[in-house]
């Protein structure tokens, strides 16, 4: 892929924790796919509650940044930890913000990889589960690729950075497809008008 | 039920909007249980993002107020609108205070009703169920009641409170049903030693 | 599209009832987009239940014919009702035959539109959600588009046909989704080696 | 418990493969507490697919029976494995013939112990939120109890049973509970009136 078609890519894991495994999966796959894709991990704490009072008109200025940066971007990396069998509310909350009740989503049609890591031995799946539901009520493209659960995450980071091999394999399986995808949609959209 | 053992019930929405529609659900079921319960409506708007460096010893006080609520409490009554086929973030992101990575669950064997009201026609049904797998990865113990579930709720709220009377009449059954649940888990647990 | 690439599509709803609501919403969609497609409504009458045991030489003679049938379909259109908010028995029962634990998944990559109907007044959205779950597992493209949930279908439906002309809009909107879905992965797959 | 008050369990895993894992940790249950209980597995091979045509006087004689062995048992312990992310379509067949349509659940207020084997290393949680969720619909009690995966099954089954110790004991666990809710919401109903 030449420069000028770098994808441009958001992740978002929903953490804030120091170090958190799901920020360091992110980082591992941006510097993995450095020379493919731009992927800008966004810190969510300074996302406000949402809050229906807002119209788009009146956003806090932290909610426009995250809007226009998914506006912006090729296709979403998810890659959150599960608590207690969902997702972070961090992360949900900041979906509120990109699909409110009242205007449109920025997420519509974008394609998106979602991924999970967890302490956890079991776990995950449910996370990812409500990921999908909720993904799907905004008619975001979650692309089609083999589940990735990584559990047990604290044995498979190191200063930073994942890892286990095999997590890994997964993790940027998920990347792969995603990037296939975004060309895909994109040459679909410019050549039929198909949506 | 003498006054001595009035239920002390937290009622939470997740909502943050001025005049919510699910607030005025929890209100009025507040008003019609007065005589038998105190039903506190608990506003999440100060509640900080979920943040796992924060340890027990060291939570923001709007939380520490939210646990030492939840854990006085007898029961909770949850009444989220479902914001993209899941619960608002607002209210994951309590729960997830509620019941953090790092220390035990103020939810757990706490007996819990849940509902949903939303603007939709459809709709509901996938916030109450990703509701109820959340409340049981923290132990909590979801009454079982005919399920609620009050959609186009804008047509059915007047001046802050629910007059439809269908609608009222299976959200006072969830209430009924936790005050029951209240009761004999309160005496179970007094003569068996039953958790 | 000319005859020779009419899509070939496999439509199954998992209710056995004379006069199903879910096979008329199908035979209705089938004779609109009879110039375009030939979509084969499958009885699962004859499908035994999934047993392991049988191995992919061994398969009862109904089971084969399903799964080559699905082999050779371009697309498959789900219909069921929803029962007990999942989806019938005997569809999954089918779905377990067609992914089964000891061999390949007849589903992958396969298209697939989903939707629902329902006898209820609510009720759909989670019969929708475990089909989505289970679809995903199987690797299957759920095509996206705006939900289906037809309610109260016994009021939209006249001499086995879906009369009601919204719930045929948003039918119909999935089915062209589909078609044109089928014919990108088709080019997808032929000009780039996607998979 | 004295003899006259041994608990009546039905047993039920959707899985048909002889020497079935699920069958085994069943049978393991059912040894395990044969002096306080008596609990039946049942075979599922003969239960036909739900068909809505078949009014409650018109039922096939095996499901007569299921139906029969279900409403004299005070509670059920249901062990499905995983397929493609939900409970066999054996078994979500065999709760659709308990909980009709067309009539009432003979699982309604019925305690239920639920619980997964999988040869999976990852998987079983989706299936126990499929039956939670089916469950709930029923309203069927879902015993609260820690959550039962036992993963990579096949390596903790020996000659029918299962003998890994950590698995066995979140499984008794469940089913200690089970007991005991069985035991309390008999009281409840006689001394109550609670429903």
């Amino acid at each position: 892929m030449p420069n000028a078609t770098r994808a441009r890519l958001i992740g978002m894991s929903g953490s804030l924790r120091t170090g958190s495994y799901s920020g360091a999966v992110l980082t591992t796959l941006g510097e993995k796919f450095a020379n493919r894709a731009d992927l800008r991990i966004y810190d969510l704490a300074a996302i406000p509650p949402y809050d229906e009072d807002c119209g788009s008109d009146n956003l806090p200025a932290p909610v426009r940044e995250l809007l226009s940066a998914i506006a912006e971007a090729d296709g979403v990396v998810l890659c959150p930890p599960e608590f207690n069998h969902g997702m972070p509310g961090v992360l949900k909350n900041a979906l509120d913000w990109a699909s409110p009740s009242t205007s449109a989503s920025v997420l519509a049609y974008k394609p998106v990889a979602i991924m999970t890591a967890t302490r956890a031995a079991l776990g995950g799946a449910r996370c990812l589960e409500h990921l999908r539901a909720v993904l799907g009520a905004m008619m975001a493209r979650v692309i089609l690729a083999p589940e990735v659960i990584i559990t047990s995450v604290h044995d498979k980071v190191r200063e930073g950075r994942l890892v286990d091999e095999t997590s890994l394999g997964f993790a940027s399986g998920a990347v792969e497809t995603l990037l296939s995808e975004i060309q895909l949609w994109k040459s679909a959209e410019t050549s039929k008008g198909f949506i």
